[in-house]
């Protein structure tokens, strides 16, 4: 074993180790493997490269670190802790995993300064890091000039084993690879063992290989332990490769210091227990009581304060001299960065009457692209490998984000729906006023769900194109037409589903969208054409659902029509006046921001006495119950669909006028 | 250019070309490229390697063949018809992509006989290619005897750019390396053209250095559009290299033969039209008219339904000799083939009484898979690095399916849930009686949604066992807290979600999963321990719910639970009781079995006169307002969990019996 290199840089490392093995111990649970066979890669990396202000964590030029072995989150706690951040205090770290704790059991951006993303749920952080660089690649090339430079960071990444095997992450870096990310620095925690063993089980590949394949530079550090100084030169040599994203491989032993157990999968995710934290303790030559850091420790960390103060100082200096030499460019930057979007940003997003040609939602989506690209430079976007079908193109513009060309805002995420998302996620965690949109077929959420849902969960206002919303698709078939993912994205706490039913509400599921900074959202676009409504409203999406077609008196029966199906329900309603009937029309593009309505207006809408009510919407039924109870009915899917032309697949499953009135009939005459 | 081996070659695979050509120009919609492109390696694999018997899609022992890029399904279409399947004749190509069509817009082994595996979500094939090849070692390994073989065939596989692009089979194809499946044979076109253009806007990694990396054998043809007996040659030597699977890059044009539309995006989905046709004929030498074939490569393919008979009539007899030196074996072997369960599969399915102590549900889960394993040999299965936080292994058995230990059934699958989901379906698909199952946590269902789907569509009986089913899981924290998971699998078609109350519904739940050999099942189980409930019924799991606590006379109050939480319901109605209340609690296991009893049961078990029902399930309501109504009520998760310990959890988010009882009051009082 080779020996730290300095006692000093021991006292650091050693720091790690112990803040671990202490706060996971006092809460009985988490993950102290990680931890420790990291901290050496954790202090060379925050101690000598990482340029970050601890006082202000949102100093927008920092480098970003992100921990993608989320489980192995104390290290990350121990870090922000050490180098004197004061959204993890010492009391913080005594408190981890505990309810309202600064320390939740894995990292969470909204709940800890500090925190770059959210992670966990593995792969995601690495892919998330692409975006990160991704962001800081476009900006550098949309504001830097070559005589004053206000963008320009690294991102840093430590991934594991588990990250390493999932597909998630072998997307992302090929992408990185292709794009040749040249700030994107991965130190791979190889420690070999994962929760069922030795990572010998199922996981032998040449993990280095494969990212020379992908078009990185590769290094190995074998002695991960220990080798402080050699893991920082190999950063630096990282650092000095420009146009390629870099991994180290750094083999570790998981839980190192444990006498009993170390390299064990039992170390992964439980805590040591008292006697072997006081045998480690004896190991590593800790002399120091729980929670206690030494003095020597703190002092060499917490230069981090004043370097980053300095840095950022230094940072402010450029862009003030950027402001005075560029004002218009220094001037979008610093709106960017506070996060407000440009005035009349809106303002050529289309309107339309009845008597405008009715065509696809998504062609509609297109058109909104068109409308609001110009006005708000900061969205960015493009689709897995789906630009002619999702319409994700925005018009007028040519060309791509490529190592050539960063300037440009088009994504080409290739055939890679996971990563997409976890990319468009990264460029959100960047927070500098990028507007992340990304399109794919609407079934194909179910590839990249794991990250739609850390959208949701880490509020990033991430815009999902997702177009082909139904059996409307056709001749694709059962594999291509979604039936329950509506329905299962509806479940998705935080996210906002939008159907719009035809151009107006496309336009105002944009408007919602965009100005939702804080929350994603998922467009279900249709591939079909349909009717421009007359009472349909830009505005009253924000509403969720509305009252389209009103009728004389108080309504006997109230159709409920989402996106292509609306039309159905207009056109049932109308027959139904004319044999007298009185039938409401409420269109629903956001049954979410409906919710979220008052008890009046939703009561307005949807009166409770009201029972006689219909849904129609080419999707599972599933969710809708709460509109139509145990008295109401519906038009909808219950089953997978079928490969046929789409309108004879509407027909053939009942989406017709005719199919809706006599359910509506049936219901009207019980 | 080189030319075709053989003019009859050239016949052959000019054949495929223009069936697809045709075919896609009448039905005005498909995917011409592929199937020009991969027509000399559809015609080299399956006319001069692929073990098949055309007039007996189903016998055992053929190799398997898998269309990953399923797109391109008029390449299998033609292959199948030219070969002499009866499943797809020339009538049946005229009709590709309509209603009822044996020829859907993507292959499905649902509706044609002669297809393997369902496909068209990119990188599904390939993994499922892993399951198949998986179940052909293992049953190798279990059944064939040194001086007798009835399980021998290979799989084969041609996938395109887009697969290789996705993450599902980075992971499946790792997994394949490290398994070193000898027996598994892809063939990778290498077109350089996805939907967005050329490959190379995203997508410029060295795969075959990648699966070098992987452990695989690799080669490269390059020229794939002509050089058949090069492809044949390739294969050949594959076959030859029996310690790892093979991939071969086989460079081609996308939409050969095409003159103009050749090598673009443009041929990738979208029909040629008549006159790009004529050119393409010309261009090709074709003097046939559409959808005619001509007699001599009929002559040539259909070779294959004698050599076919041929081979099943010597497997047949290698199964008659082993039936008599084997008879044992024998008869399980055909057991299985028949898809028959063994005889008191189910006989050691422990009941419980309240008396017994309760545990986790994931505990009564591993205590089940203890008790079917030995009683059911073909039960095979693992999970995503997960085995001892969900308890998936068989208690009494060590060791796992490894390259040295193929006869083992339980499978590591690496931090690799979408590959895991993809190679249970792939064992499924191989349809010789295994029942596959793999464990992960619940809310990383998300991360293998696409292939839960294939499983659902497709009819396969996998059992998915997704423990930590709630925010009891505690403190790992909302990323590691399913909350919408659960209804966001209840709303898939075809797919049985149970979430079981106790041990004995989780002994009911694996009986039922176990018995549905067309249908999958997701078990949700608990993390924490629960009380065993004195009249829960294994046996009533199939009904999906029931009364499990029965009042005195017509009740007031409807108490619907599931999971943890039916203890709730069961504690709040005991307290109701004593205060005079007329109080029902109904267990529901699975809102799908409930939904399939007749009428009549339901309305005994929820007497549509009763509106007050109050449902408490620790996850997102969504979806039970179809029970509760618009009267009704519900204590249920309507936000992302927390870090915590789990009871916290519980208690902070309302699921105490307290607030069970002040909702229950509220509803009685209103």
């Amino acid at each position: 074993m080779v020996a730290l290199t300095t006692s000093l840089d021991t006292l650091c490392v050693n720091s790690i180790r112990m803040l671990a093995v202490d706060a996971i111990n006092k809460s009985k649970s988490g993950h102290p493997g990680l931890p420790m066979g990291c901290a050496p890669m954790g202090y060379a990396l925050w101690d000598k490269h990482l340029r970050h202000n601890p006082k202000n964590p949102k100093w927008f030029n920092r480098d970003r670190f992100v921990l993608s072995a989320g489980h192995g989150c104390m290290l990350l706690y121990a870090l922000l802790h050490l180098t004197g951040y004061d959204s993890v205090t010492i009391e913080d770290i005594k408190e981890f995993r505990q309810w309202g704790a600064k320390t939740p059991g894995h990292p969470e951006t909204f709940e800890t300064p500090g925190v770059e993303v959210t992670a966990g749920p593995l792969g995601a952080g690495i892919s998330n890091a692409v975006g990160l660089a991704i962001a800081e690649a476009h900006l550098g090339a949309k504001f830097n000039k070559p005589d004053s430079t206000v963008v320009d960071h690294y991102t840093y990444v430590i991934m594991g084993d588990g990250c390493n095997q999932e597909g998630i992450s072998s997307e992302a870096c090929s992408l990185a690879g292709h794009l040749k990310l040249g700030k994107l620095i991965a130190l791979y925690d190889d420690n070999h063992i994962t929760i069922d063993g030795r990572t010998d089980v199922s996981f032998t590949e040449d993990v280095l290989k494969r990212y020379e394949a992908y078009g990185w530079h590769v290094q190995e550090i074998s002695e991960g332990n220990t080798d402080v100084e050699g893991i920082s030169q190999a950063i630096e040599k990282a650092k000095s490769v420009t146009d390629k994203p870099s991994i180290i491989k750094v083999t570790t032993t998981i839980g190192y210091g444990s006498p009993n157990k170390s390299d064990t999968a039992g170390i992964h995710g439980a805590p040591l227990g008292e006697e072997e934290a006081e045998l480690t303790r004896k190991q590593l030559g800790w002399s120091y009581k729980p929670f206690e850091v030494p003095q020597d420790a703190y002092d060499q960390y917490r230069q981090a304060i004043q370097k980053g103060a300095q840095l950022e100082e230094e940072w402010n200096q450029s862009l003030a001299t950027y402001k005075e030499k560029y004002p218009n460019e220094a001037s979008q930057f610093e709106r960017m960065l506070r996060g407000e979007l440009p005035e009349g940003w809106d303002k050529d997003l289309p309107t339309y009457t009845s008597d405008d040609q009715g065509v696809a939602t998504r062609k509609h989506s297109q058109i909104c692209l068109g409308a609001l690209g110009p006005n708000i430079p900061e969205l960015i976007g493009g689709s897995a490998d789906l630009t002619h079908s999702n319409y994700t193109d925005i018009k007028g513009e040519t060309g791509s984000f490529q190592y050539e060309s960063p300037e440009k805002r088009y994504l080409h995420f290739g055939v890679r729906e996971h990563a997409m998302a976890a990319i468009l996620n990264g460029i959100a965690y960047h927070d500098s006023g990028l507007i992340p949109y990304g399109g794919t077929f609407l079934v194909f959420a179910d590839y990249m769900r794991g990250s739609m849902r850390l959208s949701a969960l880490s509020e990033l206002g991430v815009i999902y194109v997702l177009t082909h919303d139904s059996i409307g698709v056709g001749e694709d078939g059962p594999t291509h037409q979604p039936i329950e993912t509506i329905p299962s994205l509806r479940a998705m706490p935080n996210m906002m589903v939008f159907r719009p039913g035809d151009g107006n509400e496309t336009s105002g599921a944009y408007k919602v969208a965009i100005k939702n900074r804080k929350r994603p959202s998922s467009l279900c676009l249709s591939r079909q054409g349909m009717a421009n409504q007359q009472n349909s409203s830009v505005d009253k999406v924000a509403l969720g659902g509305y009252v389209l077609e009103e009728c004389d008196g108080t309504p006997e029966l109230i159709l409920i029509g989402t996106g292509t199906e609306l039309d159905l329900c207009v056109q049932a309603a109308k027959k139904l006046t004319k044999e007298g009937r009185k039938v409401r029309v409420v269109s629903m593009p956001c049954v979410e921001l409906f919710e979220e309505q008052s008890d009046s207006y939703k009561e307005e809408v949807l009166p409770s006495n009201i029972r006689k009510r219909l849904v129609v919407e080419a999707a599972e039924s599933f969710g809708w119950h709460k509109y139509i109870g145990l008295d109401g009915d519906s038009v909808t899917m219950n089953s997978f669909g079928a490969s046929a032309p789409g309108g004879l697949c509407m027909e053939k499953f009942g989406f017709t006028v005719e199919n809706v009135l006599e359910k509506s009939r049936s219901l009207l005459n019980k």
